[in-house]
Parts: structure tokens; sequence; C-alpha cells
């Protein structure tokens, strides 16, 4: 198993289409961006991936951003294949994207995730994630 | 009043003082991120800002990002001079910062707030914003 950073020249159709389906285990028939768009100069992002014999297991991102209150990380689309899930897959990409934010040195890393994923929320609590006295408002635009 | 979009150009002693005085009344010693360093190239970051009579009495920034769910918003540091609420500055630029989000072709804003913090939920639900089921998760990283 190994956990690594994608780079731009590790996209090909294969990786595509992997971290596509695992993309839909998250549920309905979300838009999806295309890897290479992802990794463009312009977007700051981290890809984190997980993969096993060739096949990409699961994926973790983090954006960075700069505004007032700090520089910042935010994680979304976190995402272990059903198959290998409780393997501490998610905990392993989680670090890195830690170790990411350490080197970055950002002041701070958010994330949300719904109040039924326990596992998801006790491994975050676990990684020294706090839940703050927020809840989170979004408004879709198309 | 008006309400605009902060460039690098507009940047000087006055104004970033104004906005750092601003930006205290958010509460606590919150470290402060500088002007001319969130305007760099890298971060994706709009400014909005309202002004009277030469001094700046609100401010909402709203930076972009994207991953493979979308290329979207993420507002912060809203905060209008305390002298100045009730006065719909807050709407006004959030409305600008959705302009933003519509010429960028975002798929969707976030944003979070405290739950005691009613009149900025009612702000945001009248705009549009629904709350999602999710908690918002917070790791320090210094």
């Amino acid at each position: 198993m190994k956990i690594d950073i994608l780079k731009k020249t590790d996209i090909n159709l294969a990786v595509q289409n992997q971290i596509s389906d695992l993309f839909k285990q998250l549920g309905g028939n979300k838009q999806q961006i295309n890897l290479t768009e992802l990794l463009d100069g312009k977007n700051q992002i981290s890809v984190v991936y997980c993969s096993e014999n060739d096949e990409i297991i699961g994926i973790a991102l983090m954006c960075t951003y700069k505004v007032i209150s700090g520089k910042k990380g935010w994680i979304e689309d976190v995402v272990v294949n059903s198959k290998h899930r409780g393997k501490g897959i998610g905990r392993k990409m989680m670090n890195k994207l830690l170790e990411v934010g350490n080197e970055k040195q950002l002041s701070e890393i958010l994330l949300f995730t719904e109040d039924h994923r326990t596992p998801a929320i006790n491994l975050y609590s676990n990684l020294g994630f706090k839940v703050k006295d927020s809840r989170i408002y979004s408004r879709k635009m198309k």
C-alpha cells in the first residue's frame, strides 16, 4: 500500500477513471472536475491518494488559501473505496495532509462532515480536530 | 456609500490600518495577514469592501478553489464596523460576492457562522444559503 501526493505527471486515463469511480462512492450523480483541471497552476491544492496493486483505493484533497485570519487548509472529497474501509487508509491519508499543512506553515486546517458519519468524526477528533460552534451554509450557484 | 472589490493598487497605509482595526472587531487578538500578501497572485481571493467618507466600514472575503466536487467559493472574515450595523452593509457586500461567484461560474458558495449569530444566519438564509447537516471541524497547526 502506498500513500503519496498526486502529481500532474501521474495522471493518465486509468488513474482518472479510477479516481472518478471512487468519487462516485460519495453518492449521487455529483458533478466531477477532472484531475488535470484540478492540478492547474492557479488552484492551490494537494491531492493525496492511496494505491494498492496499481489501483487507487483512496483520495483526500486539501486546498490552501489565505484570508485575514490566517493561511489555512480546507479538506474536501475524502473517500476510501468501500471494499477497503476499516484498514486505517483514511487516517494515513489525513496524516499526509497534516504533514503538507505543516510544510506549508498553515495556521489552521478546516473540514466539515455530516453529523451521521460517526467513523469519520471519530477519526478527525482523534487527529486533533475540534468541532466548532458553527454550522456550515451552502448556496448552489447553478 | 460605496461597495467595491479591493485591488492591489487600492492598498496604502490608511486602508491597511482601517481594515486591520475593523478586523479586530471580530474579537480576540487574532493573527492578521496583511492585504498585500492576501492579494498576491497565487491566492484566489476577492476582497469586497464598503467605504463611506474615505473610511472602510465593512469587508467580506471569498476565496475560490477547485476540488473534484466542483469549483467553489469560500467566504470568511465578513465584518461590518459596529457603528454601522443594521444598515444593510453586510447584505450589499454579500450580494457583490455572489455576483463575483456568478462571474467565476462557481457551482457552490460555502461559509460558516456560529450558531449564536442570529442576524448573520438570517441574512445568509435570506440570500439563499441553506444550512447543511454538517458541523465544521478545525485543527490549529501552530
